[in-house]
């Protein structure tokens, strides 16, 4: 049988071997990086990327041992059959299908015998349509005014994926329309969109699966009492993306359109479903949004098809376990060096520990150690100037470095010390990688750099909405491999569960004291309670 | 005499026996709530806000060991020897005196004797007059136009934390004056500032103690170069913040204005210097800066004058101290619910990591393990659906939760499920700290949450700038005073320094093939070089 936990393979003993004598002087990345050919040895492109992991703390041997757990827990063969519509989110019973989001392809993709292309397909079209009715002005607001302002309103999944993607290429954003989240519950948030729009030419696209999502449905209620207040009909300057037959999908509710999305696509993994689809066309044109999909397909393909010592995503997976599991780093870095890429980190942030940040495998048995690590970056060469003290000299952590090779803008190029902007981004680029790395020796211990610390670099061609795309869909197909090796259910999120169920007794709480003044909180615990008092009396405990 | 550091002191074994002792299950902190009184004996108030750590994984006997690290290590005597000009900075030499940047005392603070009070005087009474001038119109560009645009061009403490201030405060800016930051040398940085300005009504700050900042002078150039494109005189749109005679402070090089900042105000401390000062007075106002200046320095009193069991930053570091020497945590995050915090958290990213991010002692010995943790955060509720699945089920880390009394937005009092949206951010609020703590057992193991995981709630009545205030000092003091217990040096980063060397040599390398084509990169790493291939040639290795 297929062992389906990482510890019950016959490598976990001699992966803990490995890591072991990784501590050895020899095995210092310093050391190690000046083998022949370590850069060559240790990159590989595909899917449209470049990986580079020759300053992983890796040997020959750990490696070998790392790319037998693709044939010994048929980890391909596990991507295969989630791309295949298997039901791998066990606990929700639940396909796992983002991947047929983008795809192309002419192969059906079947749920329960019935094949689902053919909705996604519609869906696109849909959203096609739509989308180029209101840049051509055909859709409008009440006022018959072109819509110039989009907000989405919608948190996590609906929310992250869709602002990485949207900053990433808002340089080519060309449709004359802004694009603002409106995520938060707090009201502040809901405030500064307010101030930021023009409501007689803003449209609302509302994002929740279940259409019950606490903020989304409080935000909403905010947004419609403000469009009520301007004169405006809501009905005109609102869409929703939901399940089918959602309270959001309600005929006697009605709105410009709704778009579907499908349990079979979890919030996380959503971006290239109309969760992103909608709001990404409105703001950079359809066009771009489905070179985003086909960029994400190639890397899909690749993420499925490519042996396990090219495939990109499955190499920076057994990467990302070895250093968790073995070399035991429980935190990871995303640094890139583009501007426009400063929203990847948080949205890998969710992606990866909403995902891995899991105690018990999939049949719910609990794991030695939990899964998962603490995922977290800035744009360098920012990052630089923050909190690579700790990076060089304080506990080490291994990093995500990612490159792109032609930017966004050829103007704005004079030169600074005989380099342009761009050049001098990636000498720091290049320089933090070896820098970490190879360290350097000195009597004055405050000046020492110890180096062995751990990176890989990952290089894009430019910030093209393909490249984008392939970016995107590597680090789903690296946070879906990852799950694989530990064990772990990927696709389930009960971890937020209690914290709701708390909430709602404590909104419960305030709900009855709106109603009556003499209410005094009794039914919650003691600490709860004195937090009542503070907001609703100003009184403090003491 | 005074042991500097926390390993050398007799508190040292018992406070680790102590920190085993909390494995115990009576210790679960589900338990320790349960005690009489927890919240009223587990919390302060002072220095204007309200502490709350009666979460942290602390019972009597333990804190009661904490509290005696005071007296055991002088940590007030040595906050007070800072703030009167003590060369803390030993490595550098230098005096550690952003405290005397808001001390609207009468006393002297003396540097080599020298009275540093009214240096400090002037420059705040010079930023005053100039930005009253700039918003009254009389201060205006080449043109004669109100600057409408204020850009920031400035990296890591010439930027993060005034990003975080006037983010705070962004509902409060009244100026008809937009705040613009350019920190990263990365040319879309650039070309996204560029695009968002109007050049003939923007006005440049240029902060740079040396200023012989990398990305600062790159960008400095590509803004002179814009200016003279666009027909207008740098010289009429360009103010600089920098140490007296730099090169930022060469009268052949002429500005509108030039404003001083002292060596003995570390970046990252220097938020309530001239750093901030300039671009938070032109965009909220002067007074609305002064009045954060009175915030900080009733915290900076309070972190000086309270006792240790009423400090607020004492307390807090002493329990950042616990959780990360004892308890083992190697990271912390900083939740606050308040969307305009929203940069808090990469503020104290910079501040706790690059004070403390150390692996020597204030002597230069070696620490027996490094110092500081990894920072991160994200606004709540937000972050309950990105990243909260792992600190419910995964790897437990230490929260400092964040709320606020009073919103700054009164207005959108639309109810939802019976409570305003601030109520709702509230009810999560406290949810989350809750259900961390005490957990919910369950014989599903992928639905049980273990509990015990660690936070504290600090409270701020409103975003008025003076708790904006309070709350910067409060994280200032808590990072110094856990220097100090750690026995470290929290203000040198000399592990910033090896990377930039690094990146010398490889601009060199750059400059040269710009210069000369046939250049081949001879006299770098073999990985280096193949990397200098990719971005000028396109050629990939392998």
């Amino acid at each position: 049988m297929t062992p389906f936990r990482l510890d019950q393979t016959d490598l976990h003993p001699l992966l803990r071997q490995q890591a072991a004598a990784m501590a050895r002087p020899e095995a210092h990345l310093g050391k190690l990086i000046e083998s022949p050919r370590r850069l060559e040895r240790y990159s590989v492109r595909g899917g449209g990327l470049f990986l580079d992991y020759s300053r992983q703390r890796l040997d020959d041997s750990s490696r070998d041992l790392l790319f037998q757990l693709e044939s010994r827990q048929g980890l391909r063969a596990r991507f295969a059959r989630m791309c295949q519509g298997e039901r791998l989110n066990v606990t929700e019973k639940r396909s796992v299908l983002h991947t047929a989001c983008r795809d192309f392809g002419h192969k059906a993709v079947k749920v329960d015998g019935q094949d689902i292309m053919p909705e996604i397909r519609r869906v696109r079209e849909q959203i096609q349509q739509f989308c180029d009715q209101v840049h051509a002005g055909k859709i409008t607001g009440a006022g018959g005014k072109r819509f110039r302002h989009v907000v989405v309103i919608g948190i996590g999944g609906s929310y992250l994926g869709t602002e990485f993607v949207s900053t990433a290429l808002a340089a080519l954003a060309d449709k004359d329309i802004s694009l603002h989240y409106l995520a938060n519950v707090d009201i502040h948030n809901f405030g500064a969109v307010a101030a930021a729009i023009d409501p007689a030419t803003s449209l609302w696209v509302v994002i929740s699966k279940s259409y019950t999502t606490a903020e989304t449905s409080a935000n909403t209620v905010q947004a419609e009492q403000f469009m009520r207040d301007k004169g405006l009909d809501p009905a005109k300057h609102m869409v929703t993306v939901t399940a089918k037959g959602s309270p959001g999908d309600d005929p006697s509710r009605p709105v410009l359109q709704t778009f579907h999305m499908f349990d079979f696509i979890g919030g996380r993994y959503s971006v290239t479903s109309a969760v992103g689809g909608v709001p990404l066309s409105l703001f950079l044109g359809y066009d771009r949004f489905e070179a985003l999909l086909k960029g994400a397909e190639e890397m899909d393909r690749h993420a499925l098809n490519a042996p396990v010592e090219e495939n990109l995503p499955l190499i920076a997976a057994l990467i990302s376990v070895w250093n968790t599991t073995y070399l035991g780093y429980p935190q990871q870095g995303i640094i890139p060096y583009a501007q426009p890429l400063a929203k990847l980190a948080p949205h890998v942030q969710q992606l990866n520990m909403e995902s891995n940040g899991k105690a018990v495998d999939i049949e719910g048995r609990p794991l030695s150690e939990p899964a998962g690590v603490v995922i977290f970056g800035e744009p360098g060469t920012n990052a630089q100037h923050s909190f690579f003290q700790l990076a060089h000299q304080g506990r080490p952590f291994p990093i995500d470095f990612i490159g792109v090779r032609t930017p966004q803008y050829s103007r704005y190029a004079a030169h600074s010390k005989g380099v342009t902007n761009h050049q001098e981004l990636w000498a720091n680029l290049l320089a933090q990688a070896r820098a970490l790395a190879v360290g350097q020796p000195n009597t004055d211990k405050a000046r020492e750099f110890t180096g062995n610390r751990p990176s890989s670099t990952i290089i894009l061609e430019d910030l093209s909405p393909e490249n984008v795309g392939r970016l995107l869909a590597f680090y789903e197909a690296r946070t879906v491999y990852e799950g694989f090796i530990w064990g772990i259910n990927s696709f389930d999120q009960f971890g937020v569960e209690l914290g709701k169920k708390v909430a709602d007794g404590l909104r419960a709480q305030m709900a009855g004291r709106n109603a009556r003044p003499d209410q005094d909180f009794s039914g919650t615990d003691a600490i709860s309670k004195a937090y009542l008092h503070i907001l609703f009396d100003g009184r403090y405990p003491g």
